[in-house]
């Protein structure tokens, strides 16, 4: 069997925002045997799958699973609800919505990309303001979509959703309103219906605690709408035919299995444990991480304290030295993989996941880990940033009464 | 955690013709934690991944690994090779071949079905001299790619692939030529160089045991030159940045990491075992399969013994018998899944999965249910089928030097 | 990893009389990590295990669960009731009461050891005529126990236990009974306070479904009683301090928690189906396979039909055929483990275990590769079994109403 | 199943010198199908076992495996070698030295118990020089065994054996050495071979990284010499026909094979790592554990650094400090469990187990832990522990050229 171990003992800290550790329990789930997707027992799980998603896109409306990454539906977003040559308007948040923004393209949609100067717009988030301006201007209504990153991975700046819906709106713009939450759903505070979003594209490997290769688009009834008039070429990724599928639980070609069956476990965490108390316990674990970097006396990437990613913190390191170097260091001496920077802010920092399957002492460890692997890459530190973290989980219990 | 089990003890036979039972060997090997994909270790496991699974394909040529189920990679075919309007030639061996089509017709292509009358197509699969006759009327070379099926998982036809190839060559026509081989991969003989397959579309859930979720193609140059002019739409199942990505182990975006722990244990078995002696192992299995349905008088669905197929055997019910009731009788009493008929075939047959991780008392056992359960429901046999393919076995060891 | 398989593919058929196939629902529970065995989810765990377990032995006394094999637990039934030089009474019903009068001895306690000519206690089981004729002669109670084999695991035959305590009961006598049930629990039919067993040792290899290395001696007050004044030397299996440590739910000594976790998983499958269906399906199938012996014209081992065991089947070969070739033979050719003949019956019998985590068509599978196997080995069979198993099956189904 | 999270989400820190966390490698190899105890695949795993073990031993003598949990190997090692009545000198080292001699009184021999005035003897080890003068007055060889606990679990003293040896050698005394290291194997230097020791008892919950119920019996040729004379009655511990039926790799009755499977990856994790670099790991993390204790300004329970122990440490609380309350605090805020005091130490002290599967960040983690409950629960601390441990652990890699 594959030898993943580069250290001989104790388990690997994968604090990456994503994927995230996949709890055993559904290791444990996803080893169910494989049954067939067309009997009794699927359409029964189906159902059931289908029911308790929604409850974490907090929508009424139907979500679609696919058999595939998050890269995935992206493109069923795109290509379910929009035609060759539309205009849409993007903001670049970061990396994910620059790539998000590049894919648009290639499928033969006209991107416009909206963003600040320098590299603002990587740690202010989406500017609502900017949109709405935007589409006023906009009177022929040729945007057929404003497509924006709530939890943007690279830089861990949570954008404010709630107001790009305020913006179109003032616009008086029918544009639908698409929005990629892959590495927030389940961590941070997302409302599918009462924001008013159209399409909601998400995946499995991060707040859900699945395994990459499951991917979600949560629908509006005007993206069903719409969709039945796009012209974009589509199957795979094609509403409809699921939609029809779904009914009975099943889908119209085979199903991930055994991924469904850790889905299915995830979702019985979550429900069972209660998103509020999900979403309160990453809030909980950010201002944690936030201390230690403030102790530490560096940059947290993200600049505007109302949008701090409650999912994984961007640290800056000091000019002259590589980001990447540190994180080496840090995985070679210590077992512990962060994320890195990327696009822009290649080299420049490193991002700490702090989602899922985790626990106080998990990211006491984390951030041990950065600490001592900052000091012998020789970055100047401030103070302790683990002993800030310690003290901020010790001062504030996440349940007073559990 | 789910409970699956309709039956309070013992293990469920799923003789479906994929997706086939999971080893558990590759379900622990699944359950490895995950890692981050830009990591070091997944570099080097991508990097073996993708010279092993060539071995499967009898290809020196790059095979696409996606994070996606089968009906993913016939998408992924049809958009990297073709443009819309193109024309490619199909031929009608089934139900599968029938929903490729109708994918190929939605993706905004001209497929072209041809078809033997009665359901003659669905017993002999595919008339390479039909095709040979087509395509030298296309003296304009309008055809672009000829699409057929090679395992119809839907009749257990397994048709003459080099043949085709053969008739293409013989009409001097530069269509590409795309084949579908997700039931016979690593069950079925198969060799994507020698035949001259440009394009060949598999799936993980069937001869390489594996959970649905991983889809693949393979290559040739003239598919990947092609590639560069082909205009649909394409962003996640563009070759180009896959291509690119994997000189590295990587790929563009986040695979489905734990299914790829199981692919490499897959891919291991087969090896280690020798892919000839699988093919052999299945071989025998089918003869014992189809000794069984001699001996109750009944009639196998594939009617040329010259494209029996190793991986499944359709059993034709007789008229009158509801083909889906003795199904259900069978999963009630005996806990074994059997095939349904699918499209044209609906209720008039079953299909029984002869395929991966079997041995000769798993099928015993099969054949042990669908006799019982075929009595119970009153269908006449002329004799016993198991004992007929008990005998079988018993005769041919399948290693006379192991 | 350990390479267990000698055939490439598929399930190994082990049919012994145990140890039993291990459900992967239980393999999974034992999987979850070990905890602190002086932590309070233990003691939560013990307390529970401690109730449930009653259930299974019908008893409302106490049940002591050794983190030790089987044999483990008839030492500790001696050395807690008895004294050195203490009289037993003892009835040879086969290999495995063989083994406990020799360990009887060892230990220093003199067993009387009861016996029908020839072969004939081995086929007949327990003649309580017999013990009540020798206890009556016990005028002076020199006899401090009765010690019985329940399901004889070397012959499939299970004594009647209830005639045993009649007969001690008609001669007035005040022996303990003591009885051994390690291959029955949870497959044949068991009352530990209705038959008025004093000491009752049994094993988790076998109905429970378990891996090896859980035993039990369960009790009743005069067994307690009796414990106090007992002098042969005891420690680690005292029942006094572990009685009082369970009082909490926890162990005087370190136990074998992930046995636990199976031992709980174990029970929450057996209660759940209900005990008294678990019964009538061992019932049902045992006469299944003796079905089958019978179609092939060979002798059962166990000569009294109101003695059959429902947990295994032996089967005597022919004179001079070598049931141990025959045995081999099955193995290598058809992946399935038979039980071989012990003791006295070595060579000229093997058993077929039909207990625990079966079906009825891992039952046909199994005597499908006897059948097949005998035939290969040169055995002369009257009839198929496999088909007079297929039809004993089909013609009484488990349930009608479920 | 069974849920044993009090947390919802991350791992428990199960931080107590032993049972250690059991690595995944292992669970996943105990949860291979059980197989036929009496098979060929058996017998093959059985001698692999058998030579392996001795490696971790340091011995070229048998190793006994039991299927039990560690108790019974202390009493199997008083009951092969001892006779009724015989006397043997012990050493009071703490809570398992105390248990020892309370199990030799209850078997009916006659232990003499050396102690050191007050919690001395808890605090440092056994003294070779009391033992030497001690046996220098039995002129007549009334002590058969001298037995000393060589890693004390309740304190974190590891006892010179070598000192122990050469003081029964000076004595000129035939008496057998038998030590416990249930907690030292396989992290603490032993050498069974080296120091002369006639019989070693260890465990499989501790350095070996197993769930508890596999025990040990390391014997010399002198031991099994003793073990034909010795008269304690004795048949499940008996070495003679475990000795004989291990020359083919079989055990006299059934033994735990799953825990055999995981033993068996045990091992070759172990000897793979090389066992030389495993304890250097172990002395590393009692160093940085050490330097936690010191920076805290408390005491360690082992006042004897020659005889710290590398597998765990004893933190001792201020007086007036209820050390269960400041674990409890840990426990219920940190999901971190901590070994408690045994005995004459109850409510003293903590401990810490720093053993088998774990990594510098875990007991970073472990000691944040620690370090914030104490806080919490008001215990007054000099200096930050887990800086000085970070500090520690960074300023010396384990291996510079690994």
């Amino acid at each position: 069997m594959l030898n993943l171990d580069f250290h001989p003992t104790g388990r690997h800290f994968l604090q990456i925002p994503g994927p995230s550790p996949v709890p055993d329990r559904i290791l444990r789930a996803m080893s169910l045997p494989t049954i067939d997707h067309r009997g009794p027992e699927f359409g029964a799980l189906g159902l059931e799958l289908l029911v308790k998603i929604k409850q974490i896109f907090k929508t009424e409306n139907p979500v679609i699973i696919y058999p595939a990454s998050g890269t995935g539906a992206w493109e069923a977003a795109l290509v379910n609800t929009l035609s060759p040559g539309d205009q849409v308007l993007m903001f670049e948040t970061g990396h994910f919505a620059t790539l998000w923004q590049k894919m648009a393209r290639r499928l033969g949609i006209e991107p416009e990309f909206l963003w600040l100067p320098g590299d603002q717009g990587w740690r202010q988030g989406v500017q609502a303001d900017m949109i709405e301006a935007r589409l006023k201007q906009d009177i022929d209504h040729e945007i057929k979509a404003v497509c924006v990153v709530h939890n943007e991975t690279s830089t861990g700046v949570t954008s404010d959703i709630a107001a790009v819906r305020r913006a179109i709106d003032a616009a008086g713009h029918p544009a639908l309103l698409m929005v990629d939450t892959i590495s927030g759903l389940a961590s941070a505070d997302y409302r599918h219906d009462e924001w008013g979003v159209d399409v909601t594209i998400s995946g499995s490997q991060k707040g859900l605690m699945l395994p990459p290769g499951i991917s979600f688009n949560a629908l509006s009834d005007k993206a069903v709408k719409t969709s039945k008039s796009a012209r974009l070429p589509k199957s795979f990724w094609a509403w409809d035919e699921i939609l029809e599928a779904n009914k009975h639980g099943y889908w119209p070609y085979t199903p991930n299995t055994n991924l469904l069956y850790g889905l299915n476990e995830s979702l019985d965490m979550l429900l069972g444990e209660g998103l509020e108390h999900v979403l309160a316990r990453h809030q909980r674990w950010a201002a944690g991480v936030r201390a230690a970097v403030n102790a530490w006396g560096l940059e947290i990437q993200c600049q505007d304290p109302a949008v701090y990613s409650p999912v994984l913190t961007g640290v800056v390191m000091p000019d002259g030295v590589d980001a990447d170097a540190v994180r080496k260091l840090i995985y070679e001496r210590f077992d512990l993989s962060l994320g890195m920077g990327l696009g822009k802010a290649k080299g420049r920092m490193f991002r700490i996941g702090h989602l899922g399957d985790c626990n106080d002492l998990t990211l006491i460890a984390t951030l041990g880990g950065c600490e001592a692997g900052m000091k012998l890459a020789g970055v100047p530190l401030e103070d302790s940033g683990v002993l800030a973290a310690l003290d901020c989980f010790a001062r504030h219990p996440l349940d007073a009464n559990r």
